[in-house]
């Protein structure tokens, strides 16, 4: 199952993934003047893939950035997940989807066939089980997997997630619907094929998933510049395994900050995978 | 303010709003084997866009039906929202996205700007009040508009939409948000830029959002094949205004029982829409 080669990727190069949120303002000048936009990040993603690919779990690919620049960007997202693909990697498309049965089968068949296949999706919850029905007949393949919003890292995710029902916020019976949506497609290493995404920047609801739901692999968003650091995200691991933490300008912009960046903006996104990877390392005991 | 426009084409032509869900199965065989499927639709579209353009208030595309067909799908996307703006009508683009604000600002520029610009977005309000940030510099200009789901169509809407909170459901709750958040935004016509998702598979539902929030304009699918009729959508009108009416199946598939179907299915469609709107006329009082 595609769970278990996730795991794998954590235990063998760490957990962290690599989110090609890519927009202009992390392209090195040089890349950025001598073609289109799309190019451009198309040419920085595969050198930051080609640096990192032997230190990092999984990437993780921010649809949004890409169809903001609408049909030439989604080019861009299509040759990304291909590359990532072509290396060996494992690729979670990032695009947030979720809506009826009949819409939900299109945006299955949309990220999991075809020019934005991916091998994981995100999925928004907020319609219910009819948003993940459409993934089963990938599921029980094993060779596919879903990402569900569980808790997310935004602050205002409060306004609606953090809500209280009689006896459990919000968040917490999502997870427990995630969890019974993933209990039949549980691979050998204990984790479902539909984990969960709950924010870096909420320790303790992290710690309470975490521990209410052992059987879900957690996608952690709010590594870095979003705030979340080692010590947060420390509760999303079991082993050293069970989760992914994602980081994309703190990789991505790695070279902002530097005389040499310009030239080296791939080995400083590799440097900062391995800090970042050393830090969650130490956290998590 | 184009709130103020829809409500005049409510007034004018009728609240039925042409949902542009076209996939293979609905194309008469002519389109179907004279070009690629991309294409085929982009000529369907087109004709019943012109064929009912006059007796409709809005089109909603689902962006989901053309992602499913990779950038070519996409393509498609953009010149169906390209060809229903040059007929000067209205359009929806239906991607229920909905992220963190950085991510959210790369959608915003996605739908209300370059190839996939359309006049209103659905958005998802599971991430909060971040969701609907980005979008604030469109709203204080006026000339875009938003709308988000409260209580969705679909069969499992209640998985989520339903949890009861310490006084009212969940989705009560969303829509006193929505409400908030659209204050600043009103038009002339008392509607706020910001308006609400309420499906027509909940009547009741449908009525208490009504009378609670009525500011609101309101998008409400499900109607035709989903299962609502004019009674059930009927509680969304004030004044037989304040609402537009969804279908999709049931008109772009009108042709599908006729045996001149191939070759009249915009006729068919026009046909759909005058009779929906004659239905929901009728219910209105």
């Amino acid at each position: 199952m595609i769970i278990d080669r996730l795991a794998d990727a954590v235990a063998e190069r760490g957990p962290v993934c690599v989110g090609l949120d890519t927009s202009a303002k992390l392209l090195p000048q040089a890349l950025h003047s001598a073609s289109s936009l799309p190019s451009a990040i198309l040419e920085f993603n595969r050198k930051t893939i080609d640096a990192t690919v032997d230190v990092t779990a999984c990437y993780k690919v921010q649809i949004a950035h890409y169809e903001a620049l609408g049909v030439d960007g989604l080019s861009c997202y299509r040759e990304t997940l291909r590359y990532v693909r072509s290396r060996g990697a494992l690729v979670i498309g990032d695009v947030k989807r979720g809506d009826i049965a009949s819409t939900g089968e299109m945006y299955a068949q949309a990220h999991f066939s075809g020019d934005f296949e991916a091998d994981f999706v995100t999925l928004n919850p907020y319609m219910g089980s009819d948003v993940i029905a459409p993934y089963a007949p990938h599921l029980q393949k094993g060779n596919k997997g879903l990402f569900v919003l569980i808790k997310t890292s935004n602050p205002s995710a409060c306004d609606v997630q953090d809500l209280f029902l009689a006896e459990q916020p919000l968040f917490m019976h999502i997870g427990e619907l995630v969890h019974c949506w993933g209990r039949e497609y549980r691979g050998a290493c204990g984790y479902s094929l539909i984990g969960g995404v709950v924010g870096a920047t909420y320790r303790e609801q992290l710690a309470a998933v975490r521990s209410a739901f052992p059987s879900l692999f957690l996608l952690v968003p709010g590594y870095g510049v979003q705030g979340g650091g080692g010590k947060d995200v420390a509760p999303a691991f079991v082993g050293g395994n069970g989760a992914v933490v994602n980081a994309s300008r703190s990789i991505l912009g790695a070279h902002l900050s530097k005389p040499d960046g310009e030239e080296r903006f791939a080995e400083y996104a590799r440097e900062a995978v391995l800090a970042m990877r050393e830090e969650i390392r130490r956290w998590m005991g």
